[in-house]
């Protein structure tokens, strides 16, 4: 594979992402419209990952979720179950899905259906649960099942025959908006959050649900500025697929963590994964906290660094720095330095700051490993036991040795000896 | 007047802007609400005016007020009997109120109530009427009467009852989360719009009104990004009214725009008005119309510069550059340069890009005298001739001469020879 060949492949795997056009669809449940789901399946964030070395809140994310799919009776039921090796543990990402935090699904959940109609592709998340005691941070009380059955009982059907008494909503123009609204949508997404519940309300309004039900709809989603961070991964996800399997390219298309490992995947290396031990997060955390108590870096929500967004756009989100730290200077650098390890710039997101600039895309292994520069992410932090939930927010960046791996395997692949 | 006496009572005027907190209490109707209002009253935006003074789309407004008032037929009607003197005009600015463009408004008109409780004070503005064919930029054929007539029958009613049933709306934390996300809340208001919708949908859904009726206001609400320009416009009237009729104060506390003239008043000159001829703003105009089209500065939305928002806040909105023109530098160069003509720094309104750094508070005459610097001001542009509407949006300056004699008049006041 000689250098030029490589850079044309690049070339076509970063215009396949520009030309993808993720719009939101629907809700489906994820036993029905998820590739290869089935009842005694976990789907989880991260790659692969067996329950003994799982961190503390992805195993009280599976621990909520067994209790909460009627798989088991009680947390301490559902840890022995996991244990047991009687349910299956897969990585959303080989399901066409991405899950924030721990990212634990379950067959009966209720999962918003993201489409890229040229390509015929479909991606899947769940629905955001809020703030606090959550199950994606690793909580598995009463309050945490009470909240999920409802959001499948209540939210997802209502939320579904909103959708299907409106146009789809186009996600990539929202995100768009978003970015000249200060948002980067992984950490900051309170103003993608507000044009979707402008875009959602009067539907919901439509629908045939009771005036009760509406009403606590429309106040859960106000309640929590994060509800959109369950649409810019998936839309970030199915627009990276239309990189996936690009002989010879070295675009990475992946990048996410399982509380454990941190996992990258690349173009021209099809569905293989490169993991290393992921970095503990630096950042800001809440009263009563230690760095002690943090958990590794966690969760799928690095595919919106991947695609440019997030980390990689936080010079849109100034103010994010107030959630996870440092200065704004700093926010500036972050993103014009992921200039360095990009293959291109977006055409459809921008950012206004840096005189509407598109956001850094299509992440190259080789640069990465030339210049040592790490992409950049911001995320939130999990408690590192099970059932206590969020700590903070703050900065990480991938391992090294992920890349250093991907690179060797690469030249494996396509650069023989002989 | 010592100088140290000056600084004493302009340090008191803007101690008292900064202590103003603006909460959106209600909605009520023009007649029975502000201050002397009657039946025969017009209010109008910016210093008082004339009939055969008055602009083409300060004309049109008041043809099309008159028609929707009952008070005329026919807008031929209407022209004569606004020309009869049977009709008075006055500043909406001496009736405690603020409205943009046109700002034409009757006793029948449904408007929104700020209030500042500690100061035992309220202002008031018209509902906004979205984008198009609307009075406030001169237009009064039939579309227009109709939509006027739904926002005193259903809309101003319905939101009446939800804003009667949920905690007051704290509009000082509103604007300053818009800051944080792009909006200068002049002529960029998407997000504060958004948050409004957010904290008023729950709301409307919990009124009497019929299901269809809260769809019709929900639509209305999220189908116009300006919505919030008709609360930001009395939240900075009530700001600015701590500091009116200061002994001694330099600091102004009022510029406004009749379409003829532009107008400023001082705190230390109470209500007399220093007027000049209007300028013509320089943008970007809509497709199909040029310069010649373009009437002077009109509205009372300049109350917003002079709360240190709109071109003053411009470094927090970027993304405006795409509607008003200019650079992204150009913002922020804008921002910057009111640092030199202002007291102080808003303790509450922050701006992201410039490590959120206080906004430009308290424009200071004898600065503005003394450096030459006029107040930067953002604002759509109207057609000259009454009945057609808006044509575009950019950037104007007051006349100096307002300022000049304003200076003059202080110095008599304050300075006697002796």
């Amino acid at each position: 594979m000689k250098r030029i060949e490589i850079q044309e492949a690049n070339r076509a795997a970063v215009a396949a992402i520009q030309q993808s056009q993720p719009v939101l669809t629907g809700i489906g449940i994820a036993g029905e419209v998820v590739p290869r789901m089935r009842k005694n399946l976990l789907l989880h964030a991260g790659p692969p990952i067996t329950w003994p070395r799982m961190s503390g809140p992805m195993r009280g994310a599976v621990m909520g979720a067994l209790v909460y799919e009627g798989l088991a009776k009680t947390p301490a039921e559902a840890e022995k179950l996991a244990a047991s090796g009687e349910v299956a543990f897969e990585p959303w990402h080989e399901h066409d899905g991405v899950g924030p935090m721990a990212g634990v699904a379950t067959a009966s959940m209720p999962v918003w259906i993201v489409e890229d109609k040229a390509a015929k592709r479909r991606t899947f998340c769940t629905l955001n649960e809020g703030l606090g005691k959550v199950l994606r941070y690793g909580a598995y009380s009463d309050e945490v099942m009470v909240r999920l059955r409802w959001m499948r009982d209540v939210l997802g059907p209502v939320l579904r025959e909103a959708l299907a008494l409106r146009p789809e909503i186009n996600l990539k123009a929202l995100i768009a908006q978003a970015l000249q609204m200060g948002d980067e949508v992984h950490n900051r997404n309170r103003a993608a959050t507000s044009l979707l519940f402008r875009d959602l309300a009067p539907a919901i309004l439509r629908t045939r649900a009771k005036n009760e039900d509406q009403l606590k709809v429309l106040e859960f989603l106000n309640a929590n500025d994060h509800t959109f961070l369950n649409l810019s991964m998936p839309a970030a996800k199915i627009m990276l697929q239309a990189a996936e399997w690009r002989e010879g390219s070295t675009i990475v298309t992946t990048m996410t963590r399982n509380g454990t490992d941190f996992g990258i995947r690349i173009a021209g290396l099809r569905d293989r994964w490169f993991t290393a031990p992921a970095n503990i997060v630096k950042g800001l955390l809440f009263p009563g906290f230690t760095a002690q108590d943090c958990n590794p870096d966690i969760g799928d929500s690095a595919i919106t660094e991947t695609c440019g967004l997030g980390g990689f756009s936080m010079a849109a989100a100034p103010a994010i720095v107030k959630f996870v730290g440092g200065s704004v200077a700093d926010a500036m650098t972050y993103t014009q330095k992921m200039y360095e390890i990009t293959e291109t710039e977006s055409e459809a997101f921008q950012i206004p700051p840096l005189d509407f600039r598109g956001s850094p895309l299509g992440i190259d292994l080789l640069k990465v490993c030339e210049t040592g520069i790490l992409p950049q992410i911001n995320t939130g932090i999990a408690h590192r036991e099970a059932g206590i939930g969020q700590v903070g927010a703050g900065l990480v960046t991938p391992p090294m040795a992920c890349f250093e791996d991907a690179l060797a395997a690469y030249v494996e692949t396509y650069c023989p000896k002989d």
